[in-house]
């Protein structure tokens, strides 16, 4: 069976609580190493009232401190950002195969004065490679082609030349002879009737096309009939134009059960799909599980 | 029963064989008024093999040309504004309660020299007031502040007090003291790092809330998320910022139950939420009948 680095993500949140319901399950698919401190865990499940498993294996990271949970602190900042330098470690060195790692609050990086916006944007750096963010579940995953930036600021990346290179390297990690790329604007632009960016992205599909002698890349769809029914029976890969492109469609489908897969060159690393639900931490005993065994699953493939 | 004025749309796509079809079925709730002259209505039954049923009742309009299923035409741009027209008169004169728009095409209405984007600006302007385009269907509804406008244009028409505005009018429509409105930009800014607007979007609803001394108004919403399966049951009506932030989810979730209702101070206009599907027109006889029928019941409540 296959190692797997997990990292705790941030403490104060329900990423610890989750490793621990959800162990028995992930254990009959892989052998996970948890990147975490026996002290802390010991604390942690005992707030939980959950015992630890038997074969709960893990790896010394990170400082002991006191756990509040739903509150953003810098030493839980600093604690998930240990845990997910320690996953990574064992990655690199090919003691795992790949990593998961379970959510950390953007707030609490801050805080501990990590510069980074989230683990893919510490991934490409940390890694020293580029890297693509690609979300969703079996039935469809999108694949961003712009992540945290504002709206005002898409257009002037929808560029053909930047497109095309972004559609070549994502063919490498997707199996799939058919992947769909969205328009900018809506209706596709109406013919350059609404903006003009979609002309730069016919482009940059057609080169791509051209590139790999094959009509590998559909599009520019408009983006508003993109994810209906019909269409997601064509597609199973979208490439979006920005965030919520994607987003929103994904996780009108798929809440529960969406994940994240960073598609880079070094390592395997795949995620949760949802933050770290601060709400949540500590109290809900109903907690879904579903997209943390998704990931767990779709890294071992 | 109600009387309802029924405009045809593009001739040479799928509106004259909606509009047969679904008469027996809608003659059951309103008394439709087709706008169409008879010749053009004799023709386009013959070619699509229907018979005129008996109760058909016509309003004459237009002129008289050769149908030419799926092709953009001039005439067919000219006689689809007819009917349009011919159904707001029967409105406005109080004949018909209200309207329901059977699809046009943009490009046929550009051959025929109307300057207008669509039904929704054409009204607009005819009708001299201001109109507010809302689709969905009786599980959600999104009303849009922006329309056909580029990704790039949206921000520059996100400001505190044209939201404010925006709000206070369309609450007069909305039977509902729990509407959600969406933020612009991703994660609704995170805090401002990922562009102002939102912070524009939340003085807005306060000020509105503050008005109108209720908190009718929910947000800014996390876009994502807003349209979760939780959040569905949360709300009915979302105010989006732009097009494909509401249409994606609409379509992704009722793709044929859908309409369309132009929100405004003169005359009730409801219409289908689809085009005029040239690929379908003339040669499909398992035509969706529900946007429109939807459309109609709408119209008559």
């Amino acid at each position: 069976m296959k190692k797997l680095a997990i990292s705790i993500g941030d403490i104060n949140g329900v990423g610890l609580e989750i490793a621990l319901r959800a162990h028995e399950k992930i254990s009959k698919i892989c052998k996970p190493v948890y990147c975490i401190n026996k002290t802390m865990l010991e604390w942690g499940s005992a707030m939980l009232s959950i015992d630890i498993p038997k074969n709960f294996k893990t790896k010394e990271c990170g400082e002991v401190f006191e756990i509040k949970p739903g509150v953003n602190t810098k030493e839980a900042g600093e604690f998930s950002y240990d845990s997910f330098i320690t996953a990574i470690a064992l990655a690199k060195s090919k003691q795992v195969c790949g990593i998961v790692t379970l959510p950390i609050n953007k707030a609490s990086w801050a805080l501990a004065g990590i510069k980074y916006k989230g683990h893919t944007d510490a991934l490409a750096d940390l890694l020293g490679c580029e890297t693509v963010m690609m979300l969703g579940c079996e039935d469809m995953y999108i694949i961003l082609y712009t992540h945290h930036i504002s709206i005002r600021e898409i257009s002037s990346h929808v560029e053909a030349k930047k497109i095309y290179k972004f559609l070549i390297n994502i063919y490498d990690y997707i199996e799939s002879d058919n992947i769909a790329v969205l328009a900018l604007n809506p209706h596709a632009g109406d013919d350059g009737v609404i903006g003009n960016e979609d002309i730069e992205i016919e482009k940059a599909i057609k080169k791509a096309n051209k590139k790999l002698k094959k009509d590998i890349f559909k599009g520019p769809l408009v983006p508003d009939t993109a994810f209906s029914e019909q269409n997601r029976k064509n597609f199973k890969y979208f490439v979006c134009m920005y965030h919520d492109q994607g987003l929103i469609p994904l996780k009108a489908l798929h809440f529960f059960d969406s994940i994240n897969v960073t598609l880079n060159k070094s390592i395997i690393r795949t995620s949760v799909d949802h933050g770290t639900a601060f709400d949540k931490a500590y109290n809900d005993s109903e907690l879904s599980l579903l997209s943390y065994i998704n990931a767990v699953k779709k890294a071992v493939e």
